[in-house]
């Protein structure tokens, strides 16, 4: 079994699928249901009972899809997503190399890291050095710069060879730099790009989140040609959001007249 | 506290919010932010337990929202329903007067109907002759007509004056009238209308499903300006489904070129 | 997408797998990554809530296993448990044919019965005509027959054209005889042989329960060399019970001495 | 929307509400039905699953009452209680300024501490600027000062600007001070009075938990007089298990006569 | 085992224990802790999922408690409840010998009953000779008179023999009568009485709910010296709802002055 | 109340029970029907949800078991399993006397260790002093030794007198000595050997899991001979892949025969 999303990129090929924020695993199925290769889960911003993060890694499944995760960089955290069938761990803020380090111990068994004997039911066929091989090969690490801190150590960060995919959210980069309430500025968009171009250059993947709107696809089809080949669409929540509250305005409006 | 629904529509203005099928109160919270008036649930087709549903009803009235819930003409199903909070009921598939009456029966109380001694929690500083005259003005009764028996009868079911509000699925009709692939046709269209106007005709109010797109918006004014007052919007599955195809297939395009 | 069960059964090839009580999808898991054919779960006599069944069920897919569930011979339990994914239904203790064309009428859509309009979430990107087809085509009616009334109305039973699969339960037959403490006496063992060579002689698929021993084994080679192709494993709590107790007794022995 | 309880002691005004120990919004509700200004949750030491707080938070904001919950002093726990929407976090074993300001880093947002762009659905309406603004202003700080260690740095601790309130349980104090079993000794009482007039006396809100009993309530009336303004109630265990206990020795002594 | 219950009132002995409402094991908890020889469920009047009630009724095993289940009077139901190990199933609304004769089918086996073979997995290691043996000693059958209808039929009823409790609510009596709003008066009053005596003469055990007041207390007893000996207190959201309100009330006076 | 684990092995009997790893009461209960002394659970490797972990552990107390829990090294995770009622507490990867120490902290209350103030529902009845107590005598302190720095460290930790149980892992020793793939080795079974006779010289008791197979029940009667008093049987999913496979291989190749 090949992790969808590494096979697609390793290949040159674009990976794309939503961030999923709420913990229903009916929300999983509707990203299987259209041709997702992978699905964002979320249990650092939105705290998800280990039940059903269990239930949405194993809907994940049955559609063939990638399960990514950001999570704290917690070694027992790490380990049990790991268990669970997750596939792609990042970490939010990261800080410096050691941060990184951390995170590549918790995800790696040794000696590349530090994780302890167990596995997922899914892969108990596998006697334990084809799983340690399968796990050392297909598990993605990924990491977002969103810090000042973050920014400084990019070098030392990217230098990680284990490191293989790198984004960057807005949000908290903005509150880092003192600008809290500008998330969407030059300042931040070009900071991005630097740390995107950066992190292409020095032979990682990049992943950034767009909106189903048109903008957001001319955004996501620019990224595309300047490499990343892993896209996420906007969490469920802010496409619920956006389309639902525009059509009751106008609904309103119509009522009115 | 009066039903936000009713009171709108008695007023003359629109109520409107989505349909949500997962059992999740997110959702129900989106629903909230964005100013819906009610949110529709669907324990009939996406059953629903008991601690969700409970959990999505008070997370609506968190928000000043009418749970809606489409469920089994079965009075012990509507008792509970009622019981935890919700105040429109409608069921699908009414084929008759009988039909009608046996929910009548089992959302009001004696001497209109036979629903026995209980209620939400949240109305248990009301006296009881308190309870049951909010009950017997502000509780909605619904029926979906969706069968060639339920159209043969639809003079008796309109006539019976407890009924306050009349829908109409396409997919049921289709179905009922032989015509399983066909749930668009010029002739459903063409009953589903014959319906809703002799459901304004009768006194009652009408509600339909519209799509969050300027054609779905389209027909929403349509039906406003012929008298409709409860507009649904698209459950969450057919925004997501429909926004993250588009998308999805657009980005592996650019991603091709 | 092929019903598993049914695909190998026409083939002439034997399906097998577990029955699963308890409402764990790790549950799911473990016979999946065994290679079972199908997962046999009972929200008869093991109620399940449906957030539960949903998760076994697409646990059941990421498996690619069929699974089948007995239940009450319900309209909305059978529509519930075929929108969440089920391939296969049955009924306990069937009594006559119209125990079976109620059945019937809950599995299939118009106009074979009356299943009303809806899906999985996992089937939305066909088509109505294509899913009609589909599940017209692939889900296995099965019955159960295990009491005297049954018994005398096997003949009426077997003519249904819409029956698939036959099984019969020893407790409740031997209940139903007024022989409640003799479940494996000989006179069972023959009815039931009568039913199985009757409904294979009426060209109907037959399937019975088997424990995970020597003995448990030859009788199911026994079976399958005279024509049956659906072979269930015993539960998870009888072979726990079985191969716990008898360790737990030899332990303290061991203890003992 | 004006956090309730600071809205109340800011104006001179008593806060008043229950402690609820288990996870059931249902009791939420009982606390909201009779008039609560607050509800106060315990994940520290009845540790409450994150889709169980999410409804219980919800739920009383359905009822417009506070949250408050007593956590882990956890980066990570404190961001995600704010994240559902609770508005008064406290802390238990306060033993140091240094604790304090870990618990500050985590409540407020840069540049008065660190917590991480996030925030609840329920407030996505809002401007990045105004959300954080809202957040300054309205969520409350507070700590348990129950050790030795806690007494002994009571005047650093009293001293940080940001801290709203302060509680004092007795079971850890005794504990700490080397007499576990005697939690209601005058020792006691006294330490707690003094630690409560300090705190008053340097500006701080004071909290404390009392029996639903006459003498309960002459304690809370004597607390209020002397300045404070938040009043909780015994938890729901407490005051079942002392009124069935009661009920039930009676019940059984009838019973004998 | 012994069913706690029926072994004390069997004896002359009064059994006594809370109702709870919530779906929460831990007030089942609180019920086992202060030594209630019954907990009384409702998974009639406030739904309950099969998992949460599976835990409660485990729980009350924990502390020897018989958990009692009031229920509709449906068979696949009552089966659950128990298979899950209730001992004690009651209706509401029983209004003739045929409601009666439908309850005792669905608690017991052939020839008594028709209850179909299964059991508690707590009850596995018995014969089945032994379980059925046990089911139809020890499990209570018990009906609630509370209409115009069952008072009617009271003698039929009575005559029963595999009825052993009776009860009577008096909101739905006085629903029943026409007079919804006066559920405590004189006529109520009198005719409750006249239902339990006439359960007393037919040989029947009764039941009724008290509060945990004094004045509740006198009407135990009252009762107790007339005969009963099941006596159940009033549910814990009764017992919060007072206790919680008189103190509220007396704080926010206390803070005025 | 005793431990019964504890109770056992200090009259040199031999405690006997499952390892359950999925979070599913009715799994307890098979464990408890077998007549098993313990149900030993791992939050540690398959996390539990706090609500499940709760249910399964007073479903161990509904059998008279002693639960035992695997977790994290950490304060607030262990004082939660206490406080749900586990009496055995042990942690994987014991490195160095003080990691033991920092166990013994969090499990045992002041002047022992640092423990706070609470406990489960079902000791409510107890003084302070009688459960300070209780808890310093019947609760087991364990630790698995499975590193090179635990072997390392093994005689200081030994040396700890609040350890009772020492175990020992395969796996994570064969990792850690950087032989990952060879966890059955005889260096690995010699170490173990080591280690399980050096605690029972230093008046340790020591617990080992084994196969319920003849091959299994041999070498545990081997442990006892040698002073083993804690056996645990193979956790279910071991048991059922096992089971199920054999069976499903010997069924496919009747069938194709």
């Amino acid at each position: 079994m090949r992790n969808r999303v590494k096979e697609l990129y390793t290949a040159g090929k674009v990976a794309v699928g939503p961030m999923i924020k709420f913990a229903e695993p009916g929300l999983v199925e509707i990203a299987g249901t259209v041709g997702s290769d992978l699905v964002s889960l979320d249990p650092y911003h939105f705290a998800i009972d280990h039940r059903d993060m269990r239930n949405m890694v194993n809907t994940a499944y049955s559609y063939g899809m990638t399960t990514t995760a950001r999570c704290r960089n917690d070694p027992w955290e790490i380990m049990n997503l790991l268990d669970m069938g997750v596939q792609f761990i990042h970490i939010p803020t990261c800080n410096s190399a050691a941060d990184l380090h951390a995170l590549v111990d918790a995800v790696h068994y040794p000696p590349k890291g530090k994780r302890v004997s167990n596995r997922p039911i899914r892969f108990r066929d596998m006697s334990d050095a084809e799983y340690f091989a399968w796990s050392q090969t297909e598990v993605i690490v990924g990491v977002q710069i969103e810090t000042r801190e973050g920014l400084e150590n990019l070098k030392e960060i990217l230098a990680v060879p284990e490191l293989d995919v790198v984004m960057c959210g807005p949000g908290d980069l903005s509150l880092s730099l003192g600008t809290p309430t500008d998330r969407y500025s030059d300042q931040i968009i070009e900071l991005r790009k630097r740390i995107y171009f950066a992190a292409l250059d020095a032979g990682k993947q990049i992943c950034n989140t767009f909106r189903t709107t048109s903008e957001g696809l001319d955004q996501a089809a620019w990224w595309i040609e300047h490499g990343m080949r892993i896209v996420r669409m906007e969490p469920e929540y802010q496409l619920m959001r956006r389309s639902y509250a525009e059509m009751i305005q106008a609904v309103k409006q119509a009522g009115d007249t």
